[in-house]
């Protein structure tokens, strides 16, 4: 018999020493270290450097690598035109992966695939994908071009960037925690095409615009905004249990649950929902919030049995929702974050690579010969 | 012990009807049909269309497939605009790879998913590849874009986009065949990561660019350019065992030789070697099909019982050079042909999707901890 491994679902296909996933416990860590704390304890920034260097940085490296971002932020001149002269109302992935696949171009060390190369466009592509996107976001709506600022974090420049206003420190705060959440979840979809493009020994832009085109699918990275577009069209907590049998009646899948491998929850979504249930708390539970906890009970009842909770994805948009985030950018604020995680798992990849080369099994025909055209029917 | 599918080869992950590979005994089918007979008797187009489709078209299919394709091998004008603007000296690879997400910006059509969508967004996609090519060599040349005509072959016309004339009835055919030869291969690393993007239900656009960044490393596409830059390094025939063995000493690998599924042979070039051997008996055998023909047969003696024979890269750069095509773009000639496998398997894979989503072994710590910053040395 031959065995198909149907999505390459458990199949290992290299060593890693980035992140650990137990689906069946829930647990998730960076270079061990469990989510919850980096969460609790760490920034965007340390995590990313962290991936980057597979180890924990000192304060000085760290303090180095925060001012070779803040140094990064701007971006060149024609990336920012190119942004300006897009039609108007295109797909926001769509728009990221031009505008970086076109950064490439900017690059003079783009062809360098030496790992400190790789390493050096890693931390400017860190830095640029959070211009980049809040840039775009800005003149699809017909705002200007908010320049970058040296002064604040990661998070709270994006946010800047975005608003054309400073955001609070707890707004600031409660984005960089979003933005570990997602930074890196070893071989999902679009760090896996990362790695694919890779394998070839590509260039780094190649890899992440793939890496964009992969996350942008309603399965992977698109599921946020779909979230948002359920809370929308369910309108009220009351509505949630019928909306949700009938999509399940259907066999239409239901966004923001399921996950390849949690099967019993995830902690992502866990430390998500605290969040999203504290900002509810403080400003009265909003309808968004109410429906999703009416979805969660309704799903973990009728399919929890099947291994189907609430995933990173689940909770995410409500928060983002709050911070002045349109549910259009919801998958370009997972690009923003999971941008660290790419470029650390292809450049721990480029170490030990291998060129990615599996087989399909055929089921075609065999033994066919050319028809002329007028001999065929 | 942990079984590691190192590159994942031999891992079957789906199934397929469009091509099958025996690599012991160098057979290469499309439809079950052997790819010397299609190089023989059918054309770009008309291959093109049996993959998209999975099979063999009727006459009258293939006419309108034909007319569709010249229909459509302008390309808008802010992409010429785009092509026009980009700097001097970029990459090939890169400016394609930026052309086609910027033309995914302009397709009204190019968020739709469904079979229809994506066949439509493919046909378009295989003439304008053609037209992007061209323009792409020609700005950077410094020359004026050459529209394209719809009165000549498909191969025939990239040949006049990018000469700006007509070519001779044996250049298009010659070209043509190169076409033919390279237009699929089953799962290689570019079909692969266009699927890998795919698998999330991401656009057709996505996956193509994904596919262009998988094909530019040298592992894969880039090995035909890099043929060419090692014939010039030999310069003559003489020469031509010395270099070869001080690179196998040296444990470098030589370009256009070795395949992971071919370990005997590649039909593929075979053809090409036969063709670019006619060519170099017309004109007087040349100096590179000379060197070629020393490297091969240092090659074999020396490596060949560790499955190490020419690869489909090993002759084409001859045949191409001789069509007045520059080495640095014979990967994008590649990817001219190769788009219409990426469109097929994708639209293949679609009708049975499955996300992609294998796993690493991890070999990272264990149950470590945060430590404050202040407490790291
Ligand atoms: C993430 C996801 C693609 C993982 O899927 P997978 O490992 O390939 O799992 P499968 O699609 O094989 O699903 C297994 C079973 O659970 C069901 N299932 C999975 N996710 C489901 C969902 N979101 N809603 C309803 N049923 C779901 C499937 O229909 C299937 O049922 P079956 O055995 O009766 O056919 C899938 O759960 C999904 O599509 N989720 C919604 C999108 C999403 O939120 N993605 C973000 C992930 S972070
Ligand atoms: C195509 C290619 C990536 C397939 O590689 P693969 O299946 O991963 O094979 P491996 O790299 O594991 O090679 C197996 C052995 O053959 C050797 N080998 C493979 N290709 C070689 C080459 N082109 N020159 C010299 N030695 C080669 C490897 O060094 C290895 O030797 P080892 O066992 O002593 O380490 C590889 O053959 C290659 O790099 N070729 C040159 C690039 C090229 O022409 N690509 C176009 C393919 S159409």
């Amino acid at each position: 018999m031959t065995m198909i491994a149907k999505g390459l679902e458990g199949v290992l296909f290299t060593e890693s020493k980035l992140t650990f996933i137990n689906g069946a416990e829930g647990v998730l860590t960076h270079l061990g270290i469990p989510i919850q704390e980096w969460a609790e304890k760490s920034t965007f920034e340390e995590l990313s450097l962290a991936l980057l260097d597979a180890e924990l940085p000192t304060a000085e490296e760290l303090a180095r690598f925060d001012a070779e971002l803040k140094a990064n932020r701007a971006i060149p001149r024609e990336v920012e035109d190119l942004i300006r002269n897009m039609p108007k109302g295109v797909n926001p992935m769509q728009a990221l992966r031009t505008a970086v696949s076109y950064l490439g171009l900017t690059d003079a060390e783009s062809e360098d695939v030496t790992p400190e190369a790789r390493r050096a466009i890693s931390i400017r592509l860190i830095a640029q994908f959070a211009t980049i996107i809040a840039a775009i976001n800005r003149v699809q709506e017909g705002q200007d071009i908010v320049a970058p600022r040296a002064d604040l974090t990661h998070a709270g420049n994006y946010l800047y960037m975005l608003n054309g206003k400073e955001p609070t420190a707890e707004q600031a705060r409660l984005f960089d925690i979003a933005l570990i959440l997602h930074a890196d979840h070893g071989m999902n979809a679009s760090t896996f095409t990362a790695i694919a493009t890779s394998s070839t020994i590509s260039d780094m832009y190649s890899c992440i615009v793939s890496a964009i085109g992969a996350l942008k699918g309603p399965l992977h990275g698109g599921a946020n905004e779909q979230v948002m577009v359920m809370l929308d069209e369910v309108g009220s907590p009351e509505n949630a249990v019928d909306y949700i049998t009938d999509k399940l009646n259907r066999k239409e899948k239901i966004m923001g649950v399921g996950h390849r491998v949690y099967k019993n929850f995830d902690p992502r979504s866990r430390v998500l929902r605290d969040y999203a249930a504290h900002v509810a708390g403080k400003e009265g539970k909003s309808n968004y919030y109410q429906i999703l906890e009416t979805i969660e009970k309704t799903v973990v009842d009728r399919i929890g049995d099947r291994g189907i909770y609430p995933n990173v994805d689940f909770y995410s948009g409500t928060v983002y929702a709050d911070l002045g985030i349109k549910k259009e950018y919801f998958t370009p604020i997972f690009a923003l974050a999971r941008i660290s995680g790419w470029c650390a798992s292809v450049i721990e990849y480029s170490k030990n690579n291998r060129l990615l080369r599996p087989d399909a099994y055929y089921i075609g025909q065999k033994n066919a010969r050319y028809v002329d055209l007028k001999d065929r029917k």
